[in-house]
């Protein structure tokens, strides 16, 4: 029997506590916790994506604002705009949307950003204190979004301690995911592999994981038969596929229909990973918006 | 046949590229680059350590200093000292050795050293550097020692290119050592697994590596039959053992007797990493001094 983690009523969960908090916030310093969020040019998939966290925002007692700057700005105006949002003190979160257009330097935007308004854990400040630090406590560090989600679904499907010495393995090394997401296993005392596409024998590889994260980007690439039986698989993937009516579908980086019944737990998609994804970065603006409120 | 890889040459011949280098900057810069070490108290096994920094440091043609402050110096007093060296802009590198007393907080005082001048690399923003980079470019960054010089010598045994698609297994996770070996061998493209003490069968994990470094302070733990036939051996371990004459022996975390005939290479102990890690000190002296200057 495998049980679907369902990414809606883990997300839903952490938006009420969210909320509950933000609300807290405003109650005590006079305006909501806000999070402005950056998008250049109008890729399609990112402007929906882009609509729906400061929707979200907004749901969860959160000053969602959305800035829109022509495909063609250039760096030093972006950097500008960074700047005006660093020196704001009523801007609590700042995320600029990746990808950025090809004449812009993604990892020099994402630097400028103040480390602590930095809720996407992008800065390299945030990302060595993620690897350095003895504890990881999401109340007190920006951890990237979708690697913190997916860490708080296994802990609560395997319980708080339920990782330690488990065999982790991850297939992705990406900034954004892969390799956060294997220091947080790590963290979590699981001794972790990280495999990618220079993997040799990457069925293999999956077969000892006892937790499977796919954060790849090829459409159900992972098996059944790559699943330990028992294991718990964490599905980051989301890539859309045609379909004959010509609408598309989207389907994760694990052949869901395969890992029934082998895996003992694995997240859907869609409604698995990505639905956390926001909700961590609505948790990451509040806990930004208090960290900020203690050093005044 | 197993092969010794020699620190002692290998090291040598690092310095020897360090001090032209370092040469070169007093001729064109009117002063050698300029390493100061920081040591608090009177621990013996740091004194001698230090020692042997600021002399080798002299003999690649580097201003090495050292700064002895007593065992009980206040938190603000070695916060004074590294801000007087982070502004002396003769200084290009700041080492403070640890560990520290007790009432000093080690990740507090290195996260106070300016990042330029951060020649160990375990400042958070250089940490967050190396597990941000697109490439790895020990030229540019300023990376641990004990690892840089660990993947230096894997680069000379197995070609710069052989270590991709390579299986590799790191034996412990600490800031210093075992993170960032496996970040600079994911970075090669192995595929990368880390234990540590909570690691289930950490003989079964071991065989698999093609190549393994054991960084973990346990005299001769890896046993010989941990080890995969022809697979390539960082013995990263120092420790001190009894023998019957009370003067002590220095022995690795591998058996080496044992891995005598199944590893392909492996590193002796003493002999092997740790006189890298001193190399590697003094040239990322001269990278921050060269980086520092460029800056100017
Ligand atoms: N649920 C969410 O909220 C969320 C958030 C972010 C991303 N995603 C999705 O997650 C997936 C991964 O995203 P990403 O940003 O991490 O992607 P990415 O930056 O493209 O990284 C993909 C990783 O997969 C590895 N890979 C590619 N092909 C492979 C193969 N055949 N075998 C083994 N490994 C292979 C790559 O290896 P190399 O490093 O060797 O190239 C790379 O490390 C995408 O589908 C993305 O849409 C979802
Ligand atoms: N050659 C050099 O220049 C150089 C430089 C630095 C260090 N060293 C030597 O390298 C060794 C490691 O140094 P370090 O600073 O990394 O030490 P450390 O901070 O004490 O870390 C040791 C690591 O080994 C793990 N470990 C301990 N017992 C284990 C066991 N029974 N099975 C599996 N893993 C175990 C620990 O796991 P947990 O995290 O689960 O506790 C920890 O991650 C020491 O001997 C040190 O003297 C040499």
């Amino acid at each position: 029997m495998t049980t679907l983690i369902d990414g809606n009523v883990h997300a839903a969960a952490l938006r009420a506590r969210t909320k509950a908090r933000a609300e807290a916030f405003a109650a005590h310093h006079g305006r909501q916790p806000r999070l402005d969020v950056v998008i250049v040019g109008d890729h399609p998939a990112s402007r929906a994506y882009v609509r729906t966290k400061t929707r979200m925002a907004h749901e969860t007692a959160i000053d969602g604002r959305l800035i829109e700057l022509p495909e063609t700005v250039t760096a030093e105006a972006l950097l500008a705009e960074i700047a005006r949002l660093n020196a704001d003190p009523t801007v609590d979160g700042i995320l600029v949307q990746l990808p950025l257009p090809g004449h812009l330097d993604g990892q020099m935007m994402i630097g400028a950003i103040h480390p602590d308004k930095d809720v996407d854990g992008f800065h390299p400040l945030n990302v060595g204190k993620l690897y350095t630090a003895t504890k990881i406590d999401p109340e007190r560090m920006l951890i990237p979004c979708t690697p913190l989600g997916s860490l708080m679904m296994l802990h609560d499907t395997l319980g708080p301690k339920g990782l330690a010495g488990k065999a982790a393995v991850v297939v992705g090394r990406s900034n954004i995911v892969g390799k956060p997401m294997a220091q947080l296993l790590l963290a979590n005392d699981c001794t972790v592999t990280t495999a990618h596409s220079r993997t040799g024998d990457l069925p293999a590889v999956c077969r000892e994981a006892d937790i499977l994260v796919a954060a790849v980007g090829r459409p159900e690439m992972v098996r059944g038969d790559w699943i330990k039986p028992g294991a718990v698989v964490i599905d980051v993937g989301i890539n859309r596929v045609p379909t004959e009516d010509g609408k598309g579908r989207i389907v994760g980086d694990v052949a869901t229909a395969e890992a029934m019944g082998r895996a003992a737990h694995i997240t859907p998609v869609p409604g698995g990973v990505g639905k956390m994804t926001v909700a961590c970065l609505l948790h990451n603006t509040v806990v930004a918006a208090q960290a900020r409120a203690e050093l005044v």
